[in-house]
């Protein structure tokens, strides 16, 4: 079987991996198709992110999506043959986390294809892998291999609205409308927003944005000032999701953000230096938002019926053996969405 | 003009009624759209419900769109011509719930249509009517008058949804649907709910659930037990909205419910029997839903934009002479959902 | 060693019964104070309430503290000699509510001297016991055996506050003072309610609230209206903490509650026969409240610092032997908040 | 009468004023006490803060208490002879921050002693005042004017507290220990805080926090590592109260809070530099506090019954001829926490 290995950084590989033995609450799939992530491309281009970096070889990839080829002994309700997204996230269930229902900060996470662990967490983008059966979620005949792949980000979309609290009604602002961005325009008009502004420097972006059913785009990059018209009255927006991690973007929509509006804050950055008087005095709340648990099944279910249709946001498939030319597309913004890989 | 006056039960008359001056603040607008609620039904048939009972004649009516034709002085932003949806709720501003943002349960409250307070306050079924500016919400002109007067019932559905708190995600199910309660679902699919079951005991109300997108729907005067199967495990529905009135559909619904759900309780009704030892070993949370404030705005905006399309809810609309045809079908729930006037 | 045997009603023997061999992550404990507890004397009295009875003999007790004799060989940071209160809790740590956070509706929980599954789970009136290392909970040596048995109903009030959520600042109704319903007042206080009105029909119990820190108490049996001051302006309070488990105390409670207000419901009962047009047209909020799970540690530090003294409450303590006497006192309301056994 | 006027930095003036005329709806006030705040120090030394400058000659004071002298025609319920807390707040009640509930953000707020609109809104370092009835809270006999004056600062810790939600039972750090840090740990005890850590590198505020209720003070300018050993596991704090300003402060707590936890900013500050990537992988949520407005008869309340005793907070009272010491000793952490004039 091949697997495709991250090395020092630039240096992927497609190398032969030995098949695992599967355990009696474990499933054997067929890796169908494999959506490349921004951590994958950060562990492509720099080794890492942050303080997380790549110390030994290790497969990437966590957005997939299979075929069960084999069941467990002592797994019920899934036969071979059952079409599947597989949650990257396997919490131990133990820890004083998980049996508080916060399982996105077990202690002892594996996540696939994560390098904050070492030994690493090997990832998904392979032919074939065991997964314990907690992680595969039944797709619907109507949808693709391909969209389930999407579940996981769409994970990551839902979980940011979930810290938001409710945004029935409420008037959003999405700064950054990489993937998920996009996903959370999407999300949020699934959740019932009224109104979605989304800003970002690129086009290709915007328009992303406007297909996911953002209500208006914004070029921040043309337009610096483009936000001001919403800061009247001690502004507008009750919530902005901020999945840009850039600090320009996010100090530049804090004017429009009304007082006790909610900053839901998923793009991964560095240090930021932020106004703390604004926030003290327009009583803003910022808010982490990381991976996901409870939130993939409720992805599948809506993506299962359309309710959340993520095909726009597919720019292009590559068979896995062209991982470059897949990487080289992803990493480029003027072109590039979500790009996956085929593994069929 | 011409005015709908309910006199004593049953006596409902079409009556000449003199126009009303127009303050500065204020507009006057031509009514053209105006749908039938349950409380003029319950004023018409039984001279109202519970300690509210019709002492006067009153126009009834607050489910009303028409078109602006004279504008007060100070009135800014609408000008004659302007098609809108008309809020029946006046708050006084003052009191304090007004200051805490509880404008619904306002001490002073003048809305439209209502026998609560003595003098009772006239409704709009009437060919024209004076009302604040602030009553006022712009439609799109893609949507018709008959839509905009949906915004009112839309509008207590929609608050129905803001008492349960976030549902995205949540399993969903709704006793009773009429009106209301298909409102309730199209506005749950809105916000995010990833299975939405509705019961009832009448196949017209549940095939308009069905249309207004419920996943299932349930007969239960044809299976009692139908519910039984989403008890195990101590209940599946996170959130319950009660829009029956019914005490059988309430109990009937507890077990299906899991630990810690949400009941919203929208049905009007009078005593009920409960079993508090369910609703306290399941640490259930039932919470009463009255009218709305925010929520209209919001219900404009969802329907200016066709993101809830109510038209499948409209059975028929008859010329306002033809009024008492009108209640006749209204009171028919073999027949009718949502029943309008117009006084065009 | 000897243990309390429920039999059938009134029936309570002293028995012998076996010691218990002790498992790696367990502690032997020697009982030295145990509280009778409302449900102890439904056993007692009618053996069971509602739907769960006694339908075998079971050691009664749940509310209890000792002190360490042995330890198991996995057991860290706890030694023979420690001073404890011991947690009556044991959710199984696996189910999908455990994994949620709500120990307290386990779906397999071994409730001490709990007659609700089959067979019974026994309880803690005995002079010796087996518990898991996870049950117990160190006591300062400033505070009594008799104190730290009183963390077990403390921590039902505890969680009852927290069913409410925040409560600093606000106007609280206690109806119902038992000991449950002093303790409450006391959790009350603790958790910043800035007004406490607490109600019963008992001048016993009234004298016990006030102990505890009510700030004014009111007997409903000399007057039945004493409540109506608070009813002007749709209502007074924020919080309804209803203790009592009587319809009546309830439904004489509604008039004083403002719009919005939550009733947590900790009384057990039947059916009650409750006005729903007035929870919905106010709005009210009515929580289950059931047993507790992080708040025993709470309840602990808060008697361990004495930041809650329960000492006003406990009425009396018997050895155990004069088992009778004590449940007599326990059933006596004119006479007793607390009575305890002692088995030293 | 004389009052207090600030002009260029240091240059603070006793100043004859002229009575005002009192309205239907207002009191005259003879003011008795009045404490220094931190804005009337930065308006002192420093002419402002962030973009606030004084720009004209403004009366100073908004934590003050007096005794009624005259009271308006349309006011009832309150005296001449009455002794009261005032409140400093003046929202407008009509925008639409006011009719949320959100008065705190009023667009047109009249704060005592503030330079942020232009004109100023002058304070109450004065004589006498002419207030709003809406401003006066009646205190108790039994506490002092002293301790009255010090309702405004409480409020401020008082709404820093709500900004958290519930914290009983919760684990809290309050980093910064002057008046509003010892405040919030006061109220934070009353809040049912079950274990509060203060941090500060001044002995004295470090000890007026021990006083005030902590459980435990950390000098983190004597040891900088102080708080690693709260790290473990992910950190144990779940609620920080940021009351120094400090960026190092804040950055230097942020490992010791656990995943989740609620970091409340009352410090006003400048730009801040912080750790964007630990934000969101422990999804940390940071909001902002400012000012109040229910708190206040909260905290005028707890003061009356002394449910929270403010007493070992006022360092001293000097004659408000001698404002010159007052401002002098108010200026030196070393010294001194509360520092109040007595206007008598």
């Amino acid at each position: 079987m091949k697997a495709l290995v991250i090395h020092p950084p630039h240096d992927l590989r497609l190398e032969e991996v030995e098949s695992e033995s599967i355990g009696l609450a474990q499933l054997r799939v067929r890796v169908i198709a494999g959506g490349i992530c921004g951590s994958d491309l950060h562990y492509y281009h720099h080794g890492g992110f942050g303080t997380v970096r790549v110390k030994e070889p290790m497969i990437l990839g966590h957005e997939v999506a299979g075929t069960v080829v084999d069941v467990g002994g002592a797994v019920t309700g899934i036969a071979p043959g059952a079409r599947i997204a597989i949650s990257p996230s396997r919490p131990c269930g133990h820890c004083r986390y998980c049996l508080e229902g916060r399982q996105n900060h077990c202690l002892n996470m594996r996540f696939f294809g994560s390098a904050m662990p070492t030994p690493h967490i090997h990832g998904a983008f392979r032919q074939e892998i065991v997964i314990d059966a907690a992680q595969a979620h039944l797709v619907a005949d109507s949808i693709t291999h391909s969209e389930a792949a999407m579940a996981e980000p769409l994970s990551v979309a839902l979980h940011a609205i979930c810290q938001a609290g409710s945004i029935l009604g409420r008037r959003v602002l999405v700064t950054g409308c990489g993937p998920i961005g996009a996903l959370i325009v999407m999300a949020a008009r699934r959740a019932g927003a009224v109104e979605i502004v989304a800003t970002d420097i690129s086009p290709t972006a915007l328009a992303a944005a406007l297909a996911a059913g953002a209500d208006r785009i914004l070029n921040t990059a043309e337009d610096p000032t483009a936000l001001s018209a919403y800061g009247c009255d001690k502004g507008t927006f009750d919530v902005l999701f901020e999945a840009s991690g850039s600090e320009k973007a996010l100090r530049g929509a804090l004017e429009a953000l009304r007082p006790g509006a909610v900053i839901v804050q998923i793009g991964m950055s560095g240090d930021m230096t932020l106004p703390i008087n604004i926030i003290t005095a327009k009583e803003l709340e910022m808010r982490g938002s990381f991976r996901f648990h409870e939130e993939f099944a409720h992805a599948v279910s809506f993506l299962n019926k359309r309710l959340i249709d993520v095909r726009p946001l597919i720019t292009a498939s590559f068979p896995f053996t062209r991982f470059n030319e897949a990487f080289a597309m992803a990493s480029d913004r003027t072109q590039a969405m979500k790009v996956q890989l085929s593994f069929e």
